[in-house]
């Protein structure tokens, strides 16, 4: 499996009238889990996308476990415990700066050839930075 | 079952660089699914918030089955299978113009009292309000 | 001049802690006001784009008067006191369902040829459309 | 004056079907300033809520200069060149990592007296703080 943990700070706006982090915007802390995984692999998703490669969210489950507040400083962890395939799946643990469980869930995202806009094979960089991981 | 029909118009503001709807915008698509769902019952969220329940999102699922666009008018399929009890939970398919299955999912809530931080009874008058439609 | 007015109603996600509609939100009910005016002059922006020319924004400015809370039906006015030419200028007003004030702003837009990615004039149906409005 | 510069990376989230981040996200950028200047002076802005002053934006001014792109790293430049009052004024500059110019603009806050609801004097501690940088 290959492990990767990154932070990203609670802003205003992504806090609603019940005063904690809205569920919605946890979406974009997955997304950036992933964007620093793939950093902290050598890659960026922007080079896939460069070389032809989108990869488009195919499913997204969440599980909120404690609210997040404003200013709050959450650790995101991103787990991929299967080789990806055409299919890439991503999963989520975030926690704040007390290590209690904000939520937990995970994106599964497919490779789309951006011309043919036909499913196709995870990019050749990401199983290759991947591989070794897998053994 | 109690089933309710909205729609909402896809705004410049919730697409993304790939030229389609950016996926964690469709939390923002349920919920305005729940809101319309609760007005077609003559009730509002709001005035649960007011009489002192809150109901915080507790997991949340999405399946993309095709991308929405810019300008695109959404119609929003809510359904609630089972009386709620603490929990409420909501099934969701979204439609485009060409009755084209966009996204499907869910959300399940959980009923908490204001004062006391603690989950409780789902509110009397949406209760009342759904019961017909579950005998 | 041209005017026109459309109306948006407020999403939970788009409210904040202080439990008003956080500031930053307004930028999306101006660009709903601009796309829901180009489809009284039976245009739309999509159109333009597609005829190679985008319009960004190159400048913004918001004054609020009065807060605004989740599930306000906000009535957006949004006007066009002059032909534009290479640039576009859009005054807006926004009032709540009580006719209370709650922001006023504009937005100027640029036309660029998205091919060259240079300042090119306004599309020529918009324009068309326009004219009659400036006689 | 006072000044205080900090970072933000683009989101894929951020970005619109222009490729570029979308204009209206730039508010929680300038926020992101905000937050992280109040921080630099040993204050948070979370603090001044749990005192009862809440500080809501007033007006809000942007000057798009140049697009910014996915996973660009942001350098958010904040100033606060007149000693608050009861308003507070931000000025912003934001830079990508090739010291090009993004976008500039302001922000007017208004301290409010959350008992009241009515203006009040900036809280003690933000003067406090900031006196020193303005004899």
């Amino acid at each position: 499996m290959f492990q990767s943990t990154t932070q990203v700070r609670v802003r205003y706006s992504e806090t609603d009238q019940m005063g904690v982090v809205y569920h919605g915007n946890y979406a974009a802390f997955f997304e950036i889990g992933r964007t620093d995984a793939l950093r902290d692999l050598g890659l960026t998703y922007k080079q896939f996308e460069e070389e032809g490669i989108m990869m488009p969210v195919l499913d997204l489950g969440f599980n909120f476990h404690s609210p997040a507040y404003y200013d709050d400083l959450l650790i995101i962890k991103t787990a991929i415990y299967d080789l990806p395939a055409i299919r890439s799946r991503f999963d989520y643990e975030i926690y704040n700066g007390n290590d209690k469980l904000i939520t937990t869930g995970f994106a599964t995202l497919v490779s789309v050839n951006m011309n043919t806009k036909r499913p196709c094979r995870s990019p050749v960089k990401l199983l290759e930075k991947l591989r070794p991981y897998f053994i």
